[in-house]
């Protein structure tokens, strides 16, 4: 049987100020790499052994995993880092708070790219995306990165990291751990579940607690679940969705 | 014109205590992870930046790299690990101080094994040698696990690495850094400047200072220096060296 372990990145500090962060390179808070600290106690205790992790090109994420590895002692594991896993890009609201969100958009356009699956937030200009000129996207085609996506286009680009990089690693035998972040994995569990689009937009990942999924030998889930407590995971997602909302 | 940064992890608990540390996962003291940000710092403020990052499988190393990468802004790198970037394998030195080894072995044997080129201290036996049984061996085959090692054996693992990975990572126009120990370190400069053995046995690589190689097309070294404050490079290599006469 294959597993594949994915962890959304602990609290940042853009979660805690309830800001939209996607592509911005937001560091974790201390609850973020205590997070990260207890969801690796918990993979140890689990007895999980890894043979290589991934993660985005995003501090939250890389600290998260580094977290993790430091608190299961396994720090000497190959990390792979890959836009691909980067959050969703926020466009025009990165950064924004709900109020300001609001105020700069109106309440009723908010709902529309909060509950749609496919309408992006209005784009940057092209002039002002600072990933234009980072150095972290150097290597990319301009064309590729993006000024704003929707969860559609999110999924665009995590679904093709599965099959090209993720799906051989485990099919070969490898156990794989991915950090990474709440809209990157909603669009890879999405795909690995058949989550329609409707019920995709209520699906919510918790901050820093493992998902395990089990694979058959075709790589078809079998089941998944949350490591650790229960009642604490059930309102880390509970806040997730309230975040949600005050968004 | 093709660069290489190196950098020796920096002060591990058994740098401060004296001990032969060689493939005991001992991590870093609060110093040494100030020595890897201030690496991070000169590196960032000389204009480096890299596309991946070498570093061996003990922990010190690992988080040695982690803290350059940290304050270089750089943490998306992607990092590759490999045993043969370890530390030289101290056989049944790991552990022992100065006095445990003069009492246990005598003052003139200790001087062989310090002077030599390629006479290691005594093996352990293969029961007590806890990396046979280490998950992160798993994948070597357990002839490849040595029991002692002299600093020959350690350049017959490190030379074929430099031609395997690191020279065509350079020769692809990659920037490298490599995070790795004195032995595998004095390893690698021995075979880049062509060091013979007696004069190796002098060469002293302080913790946590970063330093440049420069290479022609060929990958022929051509200079190499430290980056930093020169009265400080100067007293941490003299440290290292008073370290091993101590020993």
């Amino acid at each position: 049987m294959y597993k594949l372990v994915l962890i959304r990145h602990g609290q940042s500090q853009w979660n805690l100020d309830n800001r939209f962060s996607g592509w911005a390179d937001v560091d974790l808070t201390e609850q973020g790499m205590a997070e990260a600290a207890e969801a690796g106690r918990l993979l140890k205790a689990g007895g999980y052994r890894f043979d290589v992790a991934h993660t985005s090109v995003l501090k939250r994420a890389v600290r998260t995993l580094w977290g993790v590895l430091d608190a299961m002692e396994q720090m000497y594991l190959p990390v792979v880092t890959d836009w691909r896993l980067n959050e969703r890009h926020y466009g025009g609201l990165t950064g924004l708070n709900k109020a300001e969100t609001a105020a700069k958009y109106g309440e009723d356009q908010v709902k529309v790219w909060r509950r749609s699956y496919d309408i992006p937030p209005p784009p940057l200009d092209r002039a002002s995306n600072e990933s234009v000129s980072d150095p972290r996207y150097a290597n990319l085609d301009p064309s590729m990165i993006p000024d704003t996506e929707c969860l559609k286009d999110t999924v665009d680009r995590v679904v093709p990291y599965w099959h090209d990089v993720l799906a051989p690693a485990i099919a070969s035998g490898q156990n794989v751990v991915v950090a990474a972040h709440g809209n990157s994995l909603r669009a890879l569990v999405k795909y690995l579940d058949n989550i329609s689009e409707e019920e995709i937009v209520e699906l919510n990942i918790p901050n820093g607690v493992p998902l395990v999924y089990e694979f058959d030998k075709d790589l078809k889930p079998i089941r998944h679940y949350y490591l650790g407590d229960a009642d604490a995971i059930a309102a880390k997602m509970a806040a997730v969705a309230n975040q949600g909302k005050a968004k």
